[in-house]
Protein backbone atom coordinates (compact mmCIF):
# COMPACT_ATOMS: atom_id res chain seq x y z
CA UNK A 1 0.00 0.00 0.00
CA UNK A 2 3.09 2.65 0.10
CA UNK A 3 4.83 3.88 2.63
CA UNK A 4 3.61 6.65 5.18
CA UNK A 5 3.86 10.32 4.06
CA UNK A 6 3.56 13.68 6.51
CA UNK A 7 1.46 16.16 4.81
CA UNK A 8 0.84 20.18 5.98
CA UNK A 9 -2.84 20.97 4.56
CA UNK A 10 -2.61 24.81 4.02
CA UNK A 11 -5.99 26.10 3.80
CA UNK A 12 -4.79 29.66 3.03
CA UNK A 13 -6.35 33.09 4.27
CA UNK A 14 -5.23 36.64 5.93
CA UNK A 15 -7.71 36.29 9.01
CA UNK A 16 -7.40 32.69 9.47
CA UNK A 17 -4.95 30.70 7.89
CA UNK A 18 -5.86 26.73 8.50
CA UNK A 19 -3.48 24.21 9.21
CA UNK A 20 -3.38 20.44 9.69
CA UNK A 21 -0.75 17.97 9.89
CA UNK A 22 -2.05 14.44 8.70
CA UNK A 23 0.47 11.46 8.55
CA UNK A 24 -0.74 8.43 6.56
CA UNK A 25 -0.86 6.29 3.24
CA UNK A 26 -3.73 4.81 0.91
CA UNK A 27 -5.45 2.08 2.38
CA UNK A 28 -4.54 2.72 5.55
CA UNK A 29 -5.50 4.69 8.76
CA UNK A 30 -4.85 8.23 9.25
CA UNK A 31 -3.28 9.90 11.75
CA UNK A 32 -3.67 13.67 13.06
CA UNK A 33 -0.14 15.27 14.05
CA UNK A 34 -1.39 18.68 14.38
CA UNK A 35 -3.86 20.90 13.54
CA UNK A 36 -4.53 24.70 14.04
CA UNK A 37 -4.92 28.02 12.78
CA UNK A 38 -2.43 31.50 11.83
CA UNK A 39 -4.52 34.34 13.11
CA UNK A 40 -3.36 38.07 12.05
CA UNK A 41 -5.31 41.10 13.34
CA UNK A 42 -7.38 42.93 10.59
CA UNK A 43 -6.44 46.13 11.66
CA UNK A 44 -2.61 45.05 10.95
CA UNK A 45 -1.33 46.57 8.02
CA UNK A 46 -0.75 43.83 4.77
CA UNK A 47 3.09 43.58 4.93
CA UNK A 48 2.71 42.46 8.86
CA UNK A 49 -0.16 39.87 8.39
CA UNK A 50 1.78 38.46 5.54
CA UNK A 51 5.19 38.34 7.71
CA UNK A 52 2.54 36.74 10.68
CA UNK A 53 1.82 33.93 8.72
CA UNK A 54 5.34 33.64 7.64
CA UNK A 55 6.28 33.05 11.32
CA UNK A 56 3.15 31.18 11.77
CA UNK A 57 3.87 28.78 8.78
CA UNK A 58 7.73 28.34 9.63
CA UNK A 59 6.70 26.87 13.31
CA UNK A 60 4.84 24.33 11.79
CA UNK A 61 6.78 23.64 9.21
CA UNK A 62 10.09 23.19 12.16
CA UNK A 63 7.75 21.62 14.17
CA UNK A 64 6.04 18.89 12.33
CA UNK A 65 8.82 18.44 9.30
CA UNK A 66 6.23 17.37 6.51
CA UNK A 67 7.75 15.75 3.29
CA UNK A 68 4.83 17.56 1.29
CA UNK A 69 2.54 20.56 1.60
CA UNK A 70 -0.77 20.73 -0.13
CA UNK A 71 -2.22 24.02 -0.69
CA UNK A 72 -6.06 25.00 -1.42
CA UNK A 73 -6.13 26.02 -4.78
CA UNK A 74 -7.38 29.98 -5.55
CA UNK A 75 -9.66 31.04 -7.86
CA UNK A 76 -10.14 35.03 -9.00
CA UNK A 77 -13.76 34.25 -10.16
CA UNK A 78 -14.94 33.39 -5.97
CA UNK A 79 -15.51 35.89 -3.23
CA UNK A 80 -13.56 39.07 -4.95
CA UNK A 81 -13.68 40.73 -1.35
CA UNK A 82 -11.66 38.31 0.33
CA UNK A 83 -10.18 36.43 -2.73
CA UNK A 84 -6.83 39.19 -3.11
CA UNK A 85 -5.48 37.95 0.84
CA UNK A 86 -6.32 34.54 0.01
CA UNK A 87 -4.07 34.61 -2.87
CA UNK A 88 -1.14 36.14 -1.08
CA UNK A 89 -1.52 34.13 2.25
CA UNK A 90 -1.54 30.90 -0.31
CA UNK A 91 2.00 32.34 -2.00
CA UNK A 92 3.33 33.00 1.53
CA UNK A 93 2.88 28.56 2.14
CA UNK A 94 4.20 28.34 -1.59
CA UNK A 95 7.08 30.33 -0.66
CA UNK A 96 7.91 29.13 2.79
CA UNK A 97 7.42 24.91 1.51
CA UNK A 98 9.68 25.71 -1.81
CA UNK A 99 12.31 27.42 0.25
CA UNK A 100 13.09 24.40 1.86
CA UNK A 101 12.93 22.33 -0.72
CA UNK A 102 9.57 20.65 -0.23
CA UNK A 103 6.91 19.75 -2.70
CA UNK A 104 4.02 22.31 -2.91
CA UNK A 105 0.62 20.83 -4.63
CA UNK A 106 -2.55 22.48 -5.20
CA UNK A 107 -5.85 21.10 -4.86
CA UNK A 108 -9.13 22.78 -5.99
CA UNK A 109 -12.07 23.08 -3.13
CA UNK A 110 -14.18 20.22 -5.17
CA UNK A 111 -11.26 17.83 -5.01
CA UNK A 112 -10.87 17.92 -1.26
CA UNK A 113 -14.48 17.64 -0.80
CA UNK A 114 -14.63 14.49 -3.02
CA UNK A 115 -11.69 13.22 -2.19
CA UNK A 116 -13.31 12.65 1.95
CA UNK A 117 -17.11 12.61 1.50
CA UNK A 118 -17.25 11.14 -2.70
CA UNK A 119 -19.18 14.14 -3.43
CA UNK A 120 -17.60 17.97 -4.84
CA UNK A 121 -20.21 19.82 -3.79
CA UNK A 122 -20.22 18.92 0.20
CA UNK A 123 -20.64 21.45 2.44
CA UNK A 124 -18.26 22.48 5.25
CA UNK A 125 -20.35 20.34 7.78
CA UNK A 126 -19.93 17.31 5.90
CA UNK A 127 -16.36 17.95 5.11
CA UNK A 128 -15.90 18.25 9.27
CA UNK A 129 -17.90 15.12 9.33
CA UNK A 130 -15.47 12.94 7.74
CA UNK A 131 -12.77 14.48 8.76
CA UNK A 132 -13.10 13.68 12.31
CA UNK A 133 -14.47 10.22 11.20
CA UNK A 134 -11.21 9.32 8.73
CA UNK A 135 -8.60 10.98 11.88
CA UNK A 136 -10.86 8.76 14.56
CA UNK A 137 -11.34 12.36 16.38
CA UNK A 138 -12.95 12.73 19.96
CA UNK A 139 -14.77 15.93 18.57
CA UNK A 140 -14.57 17.97 15.08
CA UNK A 141 -11.71 20.02 14.50
CA UNK A 142 -12.81 23.73 14.72
CA UNK A 143 -12.81 26.28 13.40
CA UNK A 144 -13.78 25.28 9.85
CA UNK A 145 -10.61 26.72 8.18
CA UNK A 146 -8.42 23.76 10.80
CA UNK A 147 -10.65 21.04 9.14
CA UNK A 148 -10.57 22.36 5.49
CA UNK A 149 -6.97 22.38 6.36
CA UNK A 150 -6.79 18.68 7.42
CA UNK A 151 -8.74 17.91 4.31
CA UNK A 152 -6.58 19.44 2.21
CA UNK A 153 -3.81 16.99 3.77
CA UNK A 154 -6.02 13.61 3.62
CA UNK A 155 -7.01 14.60 -0.16
CA UNK A 156 -3.16 15.29 -1.08
CA UNK A 157 -2.68 11.77 0.72
CA UNK A 158 -4.81 9.83 -1.25
CA UNK A 159 -4.70 11.53 -4.74
CA UNK A 160 -1.09 12.13 -4.29
CA UNK A 161 -0.66 8.49 -4.44
CA UNK A 162 -2.21 8.07 -7.30
CA UNK A 163 -0.39 10.36 -9.08
CA UNK A 164 2.75 9.34 -7.44
CA UNK A 165 2.36 5.74 -8.72
CA UNK A 166 1.92 7.33 -12.23
CA UNK A 167 5.09 9.35 -12.16
CA UNK A 168 6.93 6.16 -10.95
CA UNK A 169 5.36 4.13 -13.90
CA UNK A 170 6.19 7.12 -16.38
CA UNK A 171 9.96 7.44 -14.70
CA UNK A 172 10.55 3.66 -15.05
CA UNK A 173 9.76 3.71 -18.64
CA UNK A 174 12.21 4.68 -20.57
CA UNK A 175 9.74 5.06 -23.72
CA UNK A 176 7.58 7.41 -21.78
CA UNK A 177 10.71 9.75 -20.04
CA UNK A 178 10.55 12.22 -22.23
CA UNK A 179 6.69 13.30 -21.92
CA UNK A 180 7.41 13.92 -17.90
CA UNK A 181 6.41 16.48 -16.24
CA UNK B 1 11.50 70.45 0.44
CA UNK B 2 12.57 67.74 2.62
CA UNK B 3 15.07 65.59 2.41
CA UNK B 4 16.09 62.53 -0.26
CA UNK B 5 14.40 59.60 0.33
CA UNK B 6 15.17 56.37 -2.02
CA UNK B 7 12.39 54.05 -2.67
CA UNK B 8 12.08 50.49 -4.80
CA UNK B 9 9.52 50.87 -7.01
CA UNK B 10 7.58 47.30 -7.59
CA UNK B 11 4.89 46.78 -10.51
CA UNK B 12 3.99 43.31 -9.64
CA UNK B 13 3.87 39.76 -11.68
CA UNK B 14 5.13 36.45 -12.05
CA UNK B 15 6.37 36.36 -15.68
CA UNK B 16 8.07 40.13 -15.21
CA UNK B 17 8.28 41.72 -11.98
CA UNK B 18 8.91 45.29 -12.73
CA UNK B 19 11.49 46.81 -10.33
CA UNK B 20 13.07 50.26 -10.45
CA UNK B 21 14.82 52.77 -7.58
CA UNK B 22 14.51 56.65 -7.28
CA UNK B 23 15.87 58.98 -5.48
CA UNK B 24 13.98 62.25 -4.64
CA UNK B 25 12.17 64.52 -3.28
CA UNK B 26 9.23 66.70 -4.42
CA UNK B 27 10.34 70.04 -6.01
CA UNK B 28 13.38 68.65 -6.78
CA UNK B 29 15.34 66.64 -9.71
CA UNK B 30 14.75 62.98 -9.20
CA UNK B 31 17.44 60.69 -9.77
CA UNK B 32 17.03 57.11 -11.10
CA UNK B 33 19.45 54.25 -9.36
CA UNK B 34 18.53 51.20 -11.13
CA UNK B 35 15.81 50.01 -13.21
CA UNK B 36 15.07 46.34 -14.14
CA UNK B 37 13.07 42.83 -14.43
CA UNK B 38 12.64 40.14 -12.44
CA UNK B 39 11.82 37.12 -14.76
CA UNK B 40 10.76 33.72 -14.09
CA UNK B 41 9.81 30.78 -16.36
CA UNK B 42 6.49 29.95 -17.15
CA UNK B 43 6.73 26.95 -17.11
CA UNK B 44 8.14 26.69 -13.93
CA UNK B 45 5.82 25.64 -10.29
CA UNK B 46 4.05 28.59 -8.80
CA UNK B 47 6.26 27.85 -5.70
CA UNK B 48 9.53 28.40 -7.46
CA UNK B 49 8.74 31.26 -9.70
CA UNK B 50 7.96 32.97 -6.33
CA UNK B 51 11.26 32.05 -4.97
CA UNK B 52 12.77 33.37 -8.27
CA UNK B 53 11.12 36.33 -7.18
CA UNK B 54 11.97 36.29 -3.62
CA UNK B 55 15.44 35.82 -4.43
CA UNK B 56 15.59 39.15 -7.54
CA UNK B 57 13.64 41.21 -4.74
CA UNK B 58 16.74 40.22 -2.13
CA UNK B 59 19.20 41.16 -4.37
CA UNK B 60 17.72 44.63 -5.31
CA UNK B 61 17.09 45.22 -1.44
CA UNK B 62 20.47 44.46 -0.78
CA UNK B 63 22.12 46.35 -3.68
CA UNK B 64 19.95 49.15 -2.92
CA UNK B 65 18.52 49.65 0.78
CA UNK B 66 15.66 51.62 -0.08
CA UNK B 67 14.26 53.52 3.11
CA UNK B 68 10.80 52.41 1.36
CA UNK B 69 9.22 50.37 -1.14
CA UNK B 70 5.97 51.33 -3.07
CA UNK B 71 4.02 47.90 -4.47
CA UNK B 72 1.36 48.32 -7.13
CA UNK B 73 -2.17 47.78 -5.62
CA UNK B 74 -4.07 44.58 -7.49
CA UNK B 75 -7.45 44.48 -7.80
CA UNK B 76 -9.52 41.21 -7.82
CA UNK B 77 -11.12 43.01 -10.58
CA UNK B 78 -8.77 43.50 -13.28
CA UNK B 79 -7.52 41.12 -15.70
CA UNK B 80 -8.86 37.80 -14.06
CA UNK B 81 -5.96 35.51 -15.86
CA UNK B 82 -2.93 37.10 -14.76
CA UNK B 83 -4.62 38.59 -11.73
CA UNK B 84 -3.76 35.81 -9.52
CA UNK B 85 -0.18 35.66 -10.26
CA UNK B 86 -0.21 39.59 -9.58
CA UNK B 87 -1.36 38.81 -6.08
CA UNK B 88 1.38 36.16 -5.49
CA UNK B 89 4.16 38.31 -6.79
CA UNK B 90 2.87 41.50 -4.94
CA UNK B 91 2.80 39.73 -1.34
CA UNK B 92 6.56 38.15 -2.15
CA UNK B 93 7.51 42.08 -2.73
CA UNK B 94 5.59 43.13 0.76
CA UNK B 95 7.32 40.29 3.03
CA UNK B 96 10.56 41.12 1.72
CA UNK B 97 10.17 44.68 2.90
CA UNK B 98 8.16 44.00 5.74
CA UNK B 99 11.05 41.33 6.61
CA UNK B 100 13.54 43.76 6.64
CA UNK B 101 11.17 46.64 8.43
CA UNK B 102 11.00 48.59 5.45
CA UNK B 103 7.57 50.24 4.89
CA UNK B 104 5.29 49.07 2.30
CA UNK B 105 2.60 51.50 0.15
CA UNK B 106 0.39 50.44 -1.96
CA UNK B 107 -0.66 52.83 -5.14
CA UNK B 108 -3.25 52.15 -7.58
CA UNK B 109 -2.08 52.57 -11.16
CA UNK B 110 -4.53 55.47 -11.45
CA UNK B 111 -3.04 57.09 -8.58
CA UNK B 112 0.84 56.27 -10.03
CA UNK B 113 -0.39 57.50 -13.89
CA UNK B 114 -2.09 60.89 -11.94
CA UNK B 115 0.81 61.42 -10.41
CA UNK B 116 3.40 61.32 -13.23
CA UNK B 117 1.22 62.51 -16.20
CA UNK B 118 -1.35 64.35 -14.40
CA UNK B 119 -4.11 61.86 -15.77
CA UNK B 120 -5.39 58.86 -14.11
CA UNK B 121 -6.18 57.68 -17.79
CA UNK B 122 -2.75 57.99 -18.92
CA UNK B 123 -1.78 55.18 -21.80
CA UNK B 124 1.40 53.54 -21.11
CA UNK B 125 3.19 55.24 -23.99
CA UNK B 126 2.92 58.40 -22.32
CA UNK B 127 3.91 56.91 -18.79
CA UNK B 128 6.77 55.97 -20.38
CA UNK B 129 7.15 59.36 -22.02
CA UNK B 130 7.22 60.73 -18.70
CA UNK B 131 9.08 58.75 -16.84
CA UNK B 132 12.03 59.08 -19.60
CA UNK B 133 11.48 62.99 -19.28
CA UNK B 134 11.24 63.18 -14.71
CA UNK B 135 14.37 61.04 -14.77
CA UNK B 136 16.27 62.74 -17.55
CA UNK B 137 17.15 59.55 -19.24
CA UNK B 138 18.87 59.10 -22.20
CA UNK B 139 15.97 56.44 -23.73
CA UNK B 140 13.08 55.22 -22.34
CA UNK B 141 13.13 52.33 -19.88
CA UNK B 142 12.41 49.29 -21.50
CA UNK B 143 9.83 46.86 -21.36
CA UNK B 144 6.88 48.81 -19.69
CA UNK B 145 7.22 46.54 -16.38
CA UNK B 146 10.05 48.51 -15.99
CA UNK B 147 8.80 52.15 -16.35
CA UNK B 148 5.76 51.21 -14.37
CA UNK B 149 8.15 50.15 -11.55
CA UNK B 150 9.84 53.36 -11.88
CA UNK B 151 6.60 55.71 -11.84
CA UNK B 152 5.48 53.80 -8.69
CA UNK B 153 8.51 55.08 -7.04
CA UNK B 154 8.10 58.61 -8.28
CA UNK B 155 4.55 58.42 -7.65
CA UNK B 156 5.36 57.55 -3.81
CA UNK B 157 7.92 59.99 -3.58
CA UNK B 158 5.51 62.93 -4.02
CA UNK B 159 2.53 61.70 -2.74
CA UNK B 160 4.35 59.88 0.33
CA UNK B 161 5.62 63.42 1.28
CA UNK B 162 2.02 64.69 1.47
CA UNK B 163 1.50 61.80 3.30
CA UNK B 164 3.93 62.22 5.85
CA UNK B 165 3.08 65.75 6.61
CA UNK B 166 -0.20 65.03 7.34
CA UNK B 167 0.77 62.30 9.40
CA UNK B 168 3.90 64.73 11.15
CA UNK B 169 0.90 67.30 11.83
CA UNK B 170 -1.52 64.19 12.84
CA UNK B 171 1.12 62.99 15.42
CA UNK B 172 2.04 66.10 17.22
CA UNK B 173 -1.32 67.42 17.93
CA UNK B 174 -2.56 65.54 21.06
CA UNK B 175 -6.28 66.17 20.06
CA UNK B 176 -5.94 64.06 16.79
CA UNK B 177 -3.24 61.99 17.94
CA UNK B 178 -6.36 58.91 18.63
CA UNK B 179 -7.14 59.10 15.56
CA UNK B 180 -4.32 57.87 13.74
CA UNK B 181 -3.68 54.41 12.28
Amino acid sequence: MGSQVRVLGVDPGLTRCGVGVVEGSPGRPLTMLGVGVIRTPAEAEIGQRLLLIEQGLEQWLDTHRPELVAVERVFAQHNVSTVMGTAQASAVAMLCATRRGIPVTLHTPSEVKAAVTGSGRADKAQVTAMVTRLLRLAEPPKPADAADALALAICHIWRGAAHNRIAAAVASNPRTREYRR
